[in-house]
């Protein structure tokens, strides 16, 4: 079956692929461009930067001190190839077909007798082979053609990239086993690339290898650096840590690989480890976006509660990569709050990285930007990872092949079955052509506006005598949703809604989903946005841009009305919300509160923070100060009391 | 005369070293820990990692791929160079001037016949000379060596020492001059040393070349870098900027030389342009603490308002060089302003880094430590600049040797004088005995315990029938202020209060400045301390520490009343406050306010910020969450209307 991830065990299984398809709206909209403009794009940026040259280089014998490119530059290609995989297999597309081959047999000139495989160490004026496990990203580069090859053997079988993906990880196998080099890759990804490559090839050694690195972990085995060894968590060992920290992309991309080898070797230890390590990183060390890293300094989550909305770092690729831990926990599990953050997450990181046009991406993912940035070249090459304008590519390049493969991928993301029926976990027009195993055929059609209309209506296409049950998400958000079905219409709260029952054809169930604007209000232990609310609409967050205010300074000064519910517009929302002008005064601290003069309230536009700076550089806040004073919330108290 | 700083014009004149000394207290304390502890500290790490070897090895023709250190290990030599020359000439201590001696025989030996001296380029097994202009700190180093010249100049005339400076100037003006390299450091110093030392030397030459780098920078001559130009202020030239911005050390000492060049060349539109940056600098991009730079990643400014107590950077060394720039303005102007910042810096910054022993440094001074880290080791050097406890020394180790040369010559700024009379600026015992150019002499003792305590008694020593006048600084902070003398008291306002008249010997002017605790509130922009307090207590910020809480997870959850003054007690003061228990939530983000149950009342006791973390590494917070709740301030406004 097709799916980037097939577990042997689980509470529930994914859908194959071939059994879901997009048929349009937000993220079908979004996955056509993705096919149509983005997988191109990245291929041609690869090949003029010279990171596919790279390979020729090796294999020519040619390549040395001026190879250009990051030591992870080979893992760019590999997540393009299984980008390409994916997309190859959804929609036939005979560009992505002929990419695949001409990427794959670029690649396999370059693989050495013995299975290693890197354009950056081990060749005549570069580095020797695993000479800088902490940076080097050797085995991280390898992870990403295993996950590649997966794709491609899931799609298509065994061809040339599988066969070169084998040779790679035996000899990995042989280099790191036992008895071999005892060590581990800074950047964890070489783990889920075993697992993975080994479910799928029915291969355990591979898996024990993914184990045993996970194992090694956290021992101190890398040197310390001046970020520390949580960095690459290697500080503390995986079943015994509380909460991820570090890297957030390096612990996420360990975590989804410690689930997966958690399920193939039954050890219960290990998973309860990663819900734990979850439970405590999303109630403390997440954004409302469900972003994940609060530090520029190592694109890292900070402590408890240190949750900065101008300096989140939010990468796009810590989106991707915690989609990938909870997607594994929820397969494992079957509970709903793994979906429910995924929704999030693909909501308000994934889908605010790319550009309209699919050529031009965001790397961090803050929640407030206090000035406008530069307008993006997109001919340019962008050195860093903040701007305040999507950048068509970047020196260190990782975000916009993942979203690509994130996105080729998607559909299999919606639903699941399990052995009684079907579970729809995230709304989108779609078709599912399912075998339940045992059970009846299930064919439905789902049509939603989702999130941009809360209703949705899923069609039974065969029905069936036999009976089944279908599983409805309710968003934890979703206080006030209910089901019609049958010509009635009944409550439902947040969780699974399930109905069994031997679909009729024609069958309609319909879920409304309340997505009107509302304010959420933040902890107040989190606080970088003590005082403040935020406004979503169904799994969206919104934002407020520079755009749409009289004056860009405004976003520094305004306030808001929180007895003065949102507004349903289209596109986003209104609050009330005014600007006060603080006099300029020249020290900020002073010996009274400084409430500031109150202007005319005015509506204040709200629109969802996946588009912000779609209309060019921006100013943008999620979080908006509340209009209140500084009043004692009880009759002070008096001196000596 | 002897003084760190000599503008050849100015509104006001350092007093000379040798006129004022400390005469105990807080910081004739630190001076004595510094010159009795510190220094011999500084150059025993230098000599254990081999950055005093490296001037051997230049000499012996040893040096090569494996030098130890940074690139600019050599500048922590003459940084400590500095700070032992003004010791020397302060104390007269024997092991001064012996160290001195010392270190320059190892330092003439490393010179290259030309003039270049630099351990870490341009000899055998080492990059070339100034072909890492961005990165390499050569001229930086070379403008440590000229400042400690210029200690050396003015405290004991011209010797070895001066002799190499002037060598390795009259190279920087072959190699830089016109016609010469067209470039510019990645780190200012060199500009600010030339200047210096051109004043010490009364050699114009030297000050032309300060110039012509200060007109040299913000053309973008120095390569774009992933942290941007504005990383090395090399985005706008000095004379168009608006604010600080980047690396702040950087900025600062750009800023220092900015002054000195604008002062000595009669350039005004330059020193209003550094007068302007100050002024919003300090306004909006300042902490509460004097410290300056928002942001670890690039040891820097933020944005206007990007004030995050948590992940405050607030280098000393920024500290150390806002002093510099507020002193050379405050000089030029003679405008109180800058000596109020002074003040703060010194207490709040300054006074924070060196341990009570002079042997462990802080190097960023947070605001607010969410998790005490771990007991530094006393022989270990650090990697990393944050830290939950004092470091011995740290693989970037300017702190240590920046806090040195500051309190070796600390009590330079503590007075200066006019044609008319004595300012007095910053209260500490002391002694000073002055000549005011064709004016009387000016003998005075100071006696306070200040900051501990607020009465500064001011006698005059030594009596005389010609009138001049005695300035007294009343801080900014300082509403309630009184002066006594002849018997008569008097409220005085913030500036300075002037005295005039022909003091008879024994007669005392008291100072009475009100130091009780005091709550001060940040301005409404600045997002990340919004509904939060600070306390003060005289020219100390303080903070509570969780050594002094029942419970260190207490500090997540303190709230205080607004209503209820802060009291005074022994070493700091009591704040009432609670600990609200919330509900620990699986999301942080909710459909209503959360308050959280109110804990009982309790005296929540505050200390000095400066001497955070001196019982061990501590959680700890300056700006305190109120006690408020989130009713709008105003009548909630009906909808539609």
């Amino acid at each position: 079956m097709t799916s980037p991830v097939l577990p042997s065990h689980g509470r529930v299984r994914p859908l194959g692929l071939a059994q879901v398809s997009l048929t349009g709206g937000f993220w079908g909209e979004r996955q056509a461009v993705n096919a149509t403009a983005t997988l191109a794009h990245c291929e041609s940026w690869m090949e003029r930067l010279g990171w596919l040259a790279n390979f020729d280089r090796v294999a020519d014998g040619t390549t040395g001190p001026d190879r250009p490119g990051w030591s992870f530059s080979d893992s760019e290609v590999y997540k393009l190839l299984e980008a390409l995989s994916w997309e190859s297999a959804r929609s036939g597309a005979p560009e992505a077909e002929a990419a695949i081959k001409r990427l794959t047999a670029r690649i396999a000139r370059a693989q050495d007798p013995d299975g290693y495989l890197n354009t950056c160490f081990g060749h005549p004026g570069r580095p020797p082979r695993y000479s800088d496990l902490e940076m080097g990203h050797e085995l991280y580069n390898t992870g990403h053609l295993l996950q590649a090859a997966v794709a491609r053997l899931r799609t298509a079988g065994e061809d040339d990239l599988v066969r070169i993906a084998r040779r790679a990880a035996d000899h990995v196998c042989r280099a790191f086993g036992p008895g071999g080099i005892d060590g581990v890759c800074g950047h964890p990804e070489i783990e889920v690339g075993l697992a993975e490559f080994g479910r799928a090839l029915g291969e355990p050694r591979y898996v024990d290898q993914a184990r045993l690195f996970i194992e090694r972990r956290g021992h101190g085995r890398l040197k310390d650096i001046p970020l520390g060894r949580a960095y690459f968590q290697d500080d503390i060992p995986v079943r015994e840590a509380e909460v991820w920290r570090g890297h957030a992309v390096r612990a996420l991309y360990l975590a989804a690989a410690a689930v997966d080898v958690a399920v193939e070797t039954g050890d219960g230890e290990l998973l309860d480890a990663v819900r734990r390590q979850w439970e405590r990183s999303v109630a403390r060390r997440t954004y409302i976006t469900g972003g994940m890293g609060s530090r520029h300094q190592d694109e890292g989550f900070g402590e408890d509660w240190e949750l900065p909305p101008d300096r989140a770092y939010c990468e796009t690729c810590a989106g991707v990569a915690s989609i990938m831990v909870s997607w594994r926990l929820y397969l494992a599990t079957g509970e709903v709050r793994y979906a429910d953050l995924i929704e999030r997450t693909l909501y308000n990181v994934v889908a605010v990285s790319p550009s309209a046009d699919g050529r031009a991406f965001f790397y961090a993912n803050p929640l407030h930007q206090r000035a406008a940035g530069r307008p993006a070249d997109p001919d340019e090459v962008s050195p860093r990872a903040e701007a305040g304008e999507r950048a068509a590519w970047f020196d260190v390049s990782c975000c916009p092949t993942n979203v690509a493969r994130t996105l080729a991928g998607l559909h299999g993301y919606l639903a699941t079955s399990d052995d009684d029926g079907l579970q729809l976990l995230q709304y989108a027009s779609c078709r599912i052509r399912a075998e339940l195993p045992g059970g009846p055929p299930v064919a439905v059609d789902v049509e939603t506006a989702y999130p941009g209309g809360g209703t949705v209506r899923v069609r039974v296409v065969d029905g069936s005598d036999r009976p089944w049950t279908l599983s409805l998400r309710v968003p934890a958000w979703a206080s006030g949703a209910t089901l019609t079905e049958g010509g009635r219409t009944r409550p439902v709260e947040p969780g699974f809604v399930r109905v069994r029952r031997a679909f009729a054809a024609g069958a309609e169930i319909v879920l409304e989903l309340p997505v009107t604007p509302r304010f959420t209000w933040p902890d107040p232990r989190i606080d970088a946005v003590r005082g403040c609310v935020a406004v979503e609409r169904g799994p969206e967050v919104l934002c407020v841009e520079s755009h749409d205010l009289p004056d860009p300074g405004l976003l520094d000064t305004l306030v808001i009305d929180p007895g003065s519910a949102p507004r349903a517009v289209e596109g986003g929302a209104l609050v009330r919300g005014r600007a006060r002008a603080f006099p300029d005064a020249p020290w900020s601290y002073r010996d009274r509160p400084v409430d500031g003069d109150g202007g005319d309230w005015f509506d204040v536009p709200l629109r969802p923070y996946h588009g912000w700076a779609r209309r060019g550089p921006a100013a943008m806040r999620i979080f908006l100060p509340l209009a209140t004073d500084l009043r004692p919330s009880y009759p002070p108290i008096q001196e000596g009391a």
